[in-house]
This record gives C-alpha cells, structure tokens and sequence, in this order.
C-alpha cells in the first residue's frame, strides 16, 4: 500500500468527477476443473491459490503486484483492504485459503482469489472512466486467461457460484457523490428510475449499507443476456451522464434559490470538523460530504477536494490506527480522528 | 437604553461570576386608595400612571430616570425591553395605560406601572449582589412611600394583586448558569432541592420558559410569613452559594476526568457559531452558553466572557432589529445573527 496511504483513484480525477467518485469493474472468474469456492475442499482451495499465484504473477498483470495472503497479514490489514474498496467484507474475514492480488503502488488493480468466486477481478479509478477500466480489466482477464481456462458454458457464457453472475460476469459499480438530490429530496426519483432499470442503489460501504453522507453506489445487477458492451454503453453514455446532470443541476439550483441555506449546511459541516474533539467515522463522513460539496460549488475556498477525498479515506477506523501506527479502541480512534481531522482543515 | 445595547448588569460582573448571572429582587407595590390594576376603571390607572411618574420623578431614584409610556413606543422596542429583562411580557402588550421607568444609562432600576400592581419595582445586577440590590430597592422603595401612601395591612403587610405577593411582595430572582450540572444529569437533583424549599425554578427567559442554554432562574415562590432580611440571608449566604459551590464541583471533575468530552462539547459549539450562515435565537443560545462555559473553565482562551454574555443579550429577536436599526422578518433575522455572532467570535 501506499506509505501516503492514498490510493491512486483518490488523485486522478477522472471525467465528472465533482459527482463521480470511482468507477469500478469487476469480473467473475473461475478456473475450470476445480468446484466453486463453497464447494471446494480446502486441499482444491489451496490449489486454486497456487494456481491464481502463477497465472497474476507470470501474466504480468501489471507493473507490480503485491500478493497478499488473506490468513497471514493481521485482521487491522484486512480492513485497511477492505475500507480501500480492494477487498469485500466478506473475503476479510479469513479462515480458509483465500488472498489478494493488488498492483501497487497504485491500486487499481485487485484480485480477490477464493472469495465467493475463485477469482474476482477488479479495476477501481477515480471519477467516471468505465471505457478505462474496462479496458485494463479485460487485459487482466486475457492474461489470466491465457494460462488457464476458465469454467465456461457455450450457452450461458462464464459460470459463477451465483447465477446472477452468469454471463459476463461482470458489475459495474459507480459511486456518485449526491447532496444536492437529498437536499431536494430529488434523491428519490433517482431511486425509482434506477430501480426501473434493475440497477442497484446502495450506500458508501457497499451491500447493505445506508447512504452515509450522500455517496450511493449504483450498479448493475444482473449480468445474463446483456453484453458487456451494451452495460458498459449504457452506464457511461447513459444513466450516469444523466444523474451527473440531475445532480448538477440541484446544485446550481441550491446556489441561485437557496444559497444561505446551503452555504449554512457546508459551513456547518466545516465548523464541526475544524473543532469537534471527538469525531465518530459516520458523522466525519457525513460532514465531509457537505465541505466536499461546498468544494465542488466553489462555496468553500481554500480547502481542496482531493484533501477531503483523502480524508473520507483516512478516517475510517482501520486506517486511523494505520495512520497512526497503532492499535486504537473506539473512544481513542474518536479523538485521533478529529485531531486528524482538525490539522488537515486548518481547525482551532 | 445605552448607544451601545449592553446593559450594565453584563459588564458589573459581581461576585460568582463565573455561575451567577444576575441577581435580580423586585418589590410589589400598590397606591393606597385605589382600587387593584385588574379592577381599576381607565381613569383609575391614569391617575396611577401619573401619581408613579410624579414620584419617581420627584424622589430622584436614579440620577436619570427614563419614562416610557408603553403605548407610546413601538412594539420592537416594548420587545427589547423584555429581553433586557426590565419589563415582562405582559407589560410589553400594551393596551391601557402602562408605563416603565428606568434608570439611565445603567439600567440597573426599573420599575413597572400599571403591571399586575400598580408597582413593580425592579433591581437587577451582575452576578450575586443580593444585598447590593436589595439595598438599592429599598431605597427606592422608600423615596416613593415617602411621597405617597402604599396599601399596607398592619396584619398581612403590603397588599398585592396577587395573594403570593402578599407580605413583604418581594421576590428574589437568581440567573444561573449551570451547564456542567446539565451534563452530568446532576441538575435534576438541584430541581428537586429546591422544589424542597419551594423555591421556583424556571428557564432563562422567565415563567413558562424551558431552560435552553442551562440557564436556570432561581427565586422564591411566596412572600408571606417570611422577612426580607431571611430569604435574602437565605439566597445569599444559603441557596445559592450551595448551588455554585456544587456546579463548580461539576466543572472541576469535568476538566479531571471527561475534559475531552467537556472540550468536544464546547469547540463543537463555538465551531457551528463560526461557522453558521443561519442561526436561530434558541440555537444562539444553547451554543453560546456552552462558549461561556468554555471561557469560565479556561478551555476556550482568547474569547472574554463579558463578551459571550452581550452576545447572549443581542442575539434575541428584538436586539437584533435594534442592532440593525431596521425591522427584519424571521429568515432575515437568522442571517443577520449569523452574521454578527461570525464577526463577534472570529468566524469563517
């Protein structure tokens, strides 16, 4: 990981990125000849890692990559990956043969091996750039792919533990940073039209989660019947454009109609974390959303979006005690957080 | 009213300031030979009216006395007077004759006419000052019954509208600030004490009111069959010291063993007043209190509590209009405060 503790996607802004956070892609693979993951033994499992080793490192799947053992590297290691978006919840729980294979130093390649799938593919940049990434995603695949095959079906295309990942196997995932919808309340319309779509709408920590501080993950949720290239066009070209625009639009709304009242929201936000001494991760999220919206609207000068970027990254409980090089209870991580907080917006 | 709308009471900061707000001790006072102000005809309370000014005026109570007929001033400046806490709120509603005198330009002696008695006369000073005001009151009191006779019952005392008052009609008022007290959910146990000794507890903005920014006033609740010379021993020497001496004992067990709760508590709150682009005066209030108890406690430096307190003061509806010399709706009036607190304690 990087000793700056910032992943790559955090910096290259990529296209709408006032709205568009990340762009992610990931595929589902598994090697042919072994049983899926939930199946599997642990003697097929361990084999499947030796297998994934040799294939990611000889494929050259990028300058450099790190491989990570899930069951060797410590539970705070684990959470770091997965408060990074380079690894799910679930895959950081351990026990079995699983790892992780992750360029470095920037991160936007990761390979979770014996997940829910032998392998899960993943490319994550900043802002909207799915044609990017799914360019870098399908060399990664052919270079896997090249050395092994993949189980795959002439009718059904590549098979998956869970048959909503038949087909290509892919989700696109694209996290937009919405205040201004659910300032409106417009927020909902968007959940309406994305549920018309079959898409899914979820909160910042993924399956499950709220929206905390207005960021929404939507993606995709089937993956028969449609090709890659008709989701990728109809996210990049379509959905997302047009919630870019909506979103861009209540902003420009708030500050022609209701100015004050966003200007009292952001600055609100802004006086908490440049004072709190104690600061849960929810609500330094949360506030941070509002100080990131009062960047993007140019409410807020002097404060620079990648700093609160970094810091929505920097605050979440795993990677404050990274931070800091030591392992924190809750109520020290509550005031290491706002001591952090404090020095990076120039609090009193 | 002082050019500068600080009242002299926030300034003569008295002793236990850093608890005692002011001290407050009125005196119920009724003209012998006319008939109570609630059964009085018109004409009645306009010989009332000019009976009071005749000797207010002519015992030189003060060495300027103002007086304000309340049907002769516009309702803003009938609210100001409540929120400097030199009228009551019925006084202010105006209708048949009433009338205020008050001294100038310290403000410290006020006295009602044509209010629930024909007098009500009013001494308030900065922190706990009992004896000073009650002697001020007293001589007050005694320059008019000098020159005119009080209904007076050799068996009840001085008579009084209302049969509570009967007696001495005294009642003594103490403003608190005990926030320490309110976070260590201790003030309920004060509640009760004092409910023991049928004292009345009420909020900062008088009878009815909640207690919003922990101010809490103290005073007694009957007159009958006590001297001046006990309750005011009483207050002085008794109650009150109690209550200081136990809210400081808060204070200092908040600043030993919760003080990164206490500063949380504190910056949070002088950080949104920075900050806020809208305010409203019960927020202002609840904020700025705990800001004060940042300054007592030493944990804010750099901001002076006479300040804190004048804010206090100006941030209610009707200073801020007269701070802004012009009438403003309730949205105005939440940007305008904003505006002044921001100015007032270095915001951003």
């Amino acid at each position: 990981m990087n000793a700056n503790f910032g992943a790559d996607w955090l910096r290259d802004a990529g296209r709408e990125s006032d709205v568009v956070i990340t762009s992610r892609i990931r595929l589902a693979r598994n090697f042919a000849g072994f049983p899926f993951v939930n199946r599997a033994e642990e003697e097929d499992r361990r084999q499947i890692l030796d297998l994934a080793r040799r294939d990611i490192i000889e494929g050259e799947l990028a300058s450099q990559m790190l491989w990570v053992d899930m069951n060797e590297i410590p539970q705070l290691e684990r959470q770091v990956l997965v408060e990074r978006h380079l690894i799910s919840k679930q895959h950081s729980k351990g026990g079995s043969p699983r790892a992780a294979a992750i360029s470095a130093p920037d991160e936007r390649l990761s390979i979770m091996v014996n997940e829910e799938d032998h392998l899960r593919i993943q490319v994550l940049r900043g802002g909207l750039s799915l044609s990017e990434a799914f360019e870098q995603i399908n060399e990664a695949d052919d270079r896997i792919e090249a050395r092994s095959d993949f189980a795959y079906s002439n009718r059904f295309g590549y098979l998956t533990a869970c048959p909503t990942n038949v087909g290509t196997g892919i989700r696109i995932s694209v996290m937009l940073h919405l205040p201004a919808l659910k300032m409106t309340g417009e927020i909902e319309k968007v959940r309406r039209a994305a549920q018309r779509m079959s898409l899914a709408v979820r909160g910042y920590y993924g399956e499950g989660s709220e929206a905390v501080g207005d960021f929404f993950q939507i993606s995709n949720q089937t993956t028969l019947g449609k090709s890659e290239h008709d989701l990728l066009e109809d996210f990049e070209a379509n959905v997302i454009p047009k919630i870019v625009e909506y979103e861009r639009r209540a902003r420009r709304e708030l500050l022609e109609k209701r100015r004050v009242i966003l200007e009292d929201r952001v600055f609100r936000a802004l006086g908490v974390l440049r004072h709190a001494r104690l600061l849960k991760a929810e609500e330094a999220l949360e506030k941070l959303s509002y100080v990131r919206l009062g960047c993007v609207t140019g409410v807020i000068e002097g404060t620079r979006v990648e700093d609160v970027n970094q810091l929505i990254l920097l605050t979440q409980p795993a990677h404050m005690q990274r931070v800091l090089g030591r392992s924190l209870d809750q109520a020290e991580r509550r005031v290491e957080r706002a001591t952090l907080v404090r020095a990076q917006l120039g609090g009193g």
